[in-house]
């Protein structure tokens, strides 16, 4: 890597979708999301080549987002489920999907996010979980941290400096939720 | 495409992921969200090679995302900015950059989304506009709607037979923000 691209490794959506990024990883998680959970089923499912699925596999379990279970031992076969970083990952998709809604579908939406009791259609918005404010491009931004190197701060503004000239005392860690 | 996966092109999220899932896609659009705005400025905070820099420009003009403009003539050099589209997929990134944050990022967090206003670090979490709950794979799932395809509605259940079981009566639509 260009020493001009350091940052890179320090962008947290570039490590994501170092990990999940890849089509066959994300249609993955959903069949697994939907409970699909053995091998021949997510394979004629989402019609991929063997070689293929269990290299995905290897790699979303490698990467903790599934685990393999043995659920057969003569001759051995496994299933695939959802690790918590794997559950917690779902709502990003459902993200994406409601913006693949917004954008993508002329005709109306074909799939769309429900609420499990009472089967309403919900509508994904991103809030800021302190204030509730939506968070959108015009209102937020991405900042930088003293953890950050100096190219990660060259990129992006120092957080703590913006926040020092606000009058307010800001560390860099997440401050817990209310 | 296999006749078992035609599903996939009703897909919201790989109907998005086919248009910006690709990294070099994503770095682009953040670039872009960072205020830089020409050909060489990105190539090199990229360090991208110019032919590949231009046709995921072009491709992320014709997919909606960017804008090109005429900044100058003589020789013609152009400038190259997010547009509605392209805002409205920010906070999706927010979602992965927290998502990232939170499970990638052991020494504590380098970059992170803050309110422009008052500097302080956001939490995004995408909660449910009508109700304001916090979406989560446990509370909320992904259903197939009257427009989609028999092969989408046998891998997602049809929201709209869910519904009915719930005793109200829904449109496939979304229905509008309050």
């Amino acid at each position: 890597m260009d020493r001009n691209s350091g940052w890179k490794t320090e962008c947290p959506i570039v490590q994501t979708l170092e990990r999940v990024g890849e089509r066959w990883n994300i249609l993955l998680l959903l069949e697994l999301f939907r409970g699909a959970q053995r091998f021949d089923e997510l394979q004629s499912s989402l019609a991929i080549a063997p070689n293929i699925l269990s290299s995905r596999l290897t790699r979303l379990v490698d990467a903790g987002f599934v685990e393999k279970h043995l659920y057969q031992e003569h001759p051995p076969r496994h299933s695939y489920h959802l690790t918590q970083r794997g559950e917690e990952f779902i709502p990003v998709l459902f993200g994406l999907l409601n913006f693949g809604n917004k954008h993508f579908a002329a005709e109306g939406p074909k799939v769309v996010v429900v609420n499990r009791d009472t089967a309403e259609i919900a509508e994904p918005v991103l809030v800021d979980r302190k204030t509730g404010d939506a968070i959108t491009s015009d209102r937020f931004t991405i900042a930088s941290t003293a953890l950050a190197s100096r190219q990660t701060r060259a990129k992006y503004p120092l957080q703590a400096r913006k926040a020092a000239r606000a009058g307010r005392t800001r560390v860099a860690r997440k401050t817990p939720a209310r």
